[in-house]
């Protein structure tokens, strides 16, 4: 195993996948750091502003593999790939030296940038960001990321909602992939400021726009989205490494 | 469609399945009356003690179909047949009858009653009681639900926690299933009283018991368990038709 050094803001687990299609499943996370979207309501700062590029450790797929084994105690678990856009990072390599211990791995971007070694992953979220992120979606890019997986990994849309621009954004999205499942999200409008992750979350606030979303979706009779919150935010706010 | 009559509790929705493998998924619920179990902390006694008989509207598989019909607007969705133990009621012609129209159906019983017509099922979610419910599970019968089954369902299991002896039940039925899929879900030690679906439930308490439950599993390096909390319970506490 050889290749570039990865940029990584942290490496944490096991705990649960809180969010999308492998919610409650255990696993490690391995977030990098940098990112090539600035979402106006990112709930991840710190792996993602440049201000804590210096918190981002450079690391070889080895010794990341290493920390992830440790972690793990050699048990294969599924790794959650995460970020920041862990597509901007050299991942093939720490990849292709999990899959030989038996692990599995998902990763999780929003489909700006595409890479050959996402056809070696297990589970693949594309998660393309709505207006209220201020980021505009480049649909050629999300149709060369499902290109590249080429069908082998699991692939699905996991889109987050905050308005109903949001939802129209993900029924247009939904119509553009109809072969791909979809996994609805309310957004957290109380994300941690990078420098504080014991700064309140307003659970009743996700909440309720976790019941508007209920609504919206089974009032417009679209039955094959499934809506989840963030578990890791009902059960840990927003702090850090759970 | 012929056949007996069902016993029917409540029919509602459409809303989102809030907990097992198709968490977050819209789903018209059938909750038929009558249970074979009493289990100590049962959160549906209205639909399994006797005393509450009377509300149970014995329907045809033809009405209960229509009001699905009805509920659904005529999309095809996912059914979710549950109860009390759905199992003991004659539920075959009315999965017939949805089939046809293009809807799928998902059943959970603690599997104590086996049917042949588990085998037309989308779903089958078979969810023995631990030690905690005061019952015991004959595994003869759980093997022959499975039996009926005859691998046509996505079948998985699901298991009630309140405790480390539920704990401990549930790695020997994972055990004795290696193939099945297993989902954990936190007890709510809370229940609705039956004439009472405002009581409160203790959320704290149950969000406690998740991540005591999520510490357990991903202590032990059970990787291939999921630990997910009833989210119906934390968006509408006990309140029922939701």
């Amino acid at each position: 195993m050889t290749g570039a050094a990865i940029r990584v803001s942290e490496i944490f687990g096991p705990t649960i996948q809180g969010e999308g299609v492998l919610i409650g499943q255990p696993t490690v996370f391995v977030r990098t750091g940098g990112c090539d979207y600035r979402c106006s309501w990112c709930d991840t700062l710190h792996a993602v502003d440049s201000e804590y590029r210096e918190q981002w450790q450079p690391m070889s797929a080895e010794e990341i593999w290493g920390e992830v084994r440790r972690l793990s105690g050699g048990v294969p678990l599924t790794v959650s790939l995460s970020g920041g856009n862990p597509a901007i990072q050299p991942l093939g390599p720490l990849i292709d030296r999990g899959h030989g211990e038996g692990y599995r791995f998902a990763l999780e971007t929003q489909g700006s940038v595409a890479r050959d070694w996402f056809a070696d992953l297990d589970v693949l979220v594309l998660s393309p960001k709505p207006p209220s992120s201020g980021m505009e979606t480049d649909f050629a890019k999300l149709d060369e990321c499902l290109a590249m997986a080429a069908g082998r990994p699991m692939t699905v849309l996991k889109i987050v909602i905050f308005d109903d621009h949001d939802y129209g954004f993900a029924k247009d999205v939904a119509q553009r992939y109809p072969s791909l499942s979809v996994y609805l999200q309310p957004g957290n409008h109380t994300p941690p400021p990078p420098d504080d992750d014991s700064a309140t979350v307003d659970i009743d606030g996700v909440m309720n726009r976790m019941l508007w979303l209920v609504d919206k979706v089974t009032g417009d009779k679209w039955f094959d989205a499934r809506v989840l919150p963030q578990l890791h935010v009902l059960l840990w706010g927003n702090r850090r490494g759970v």
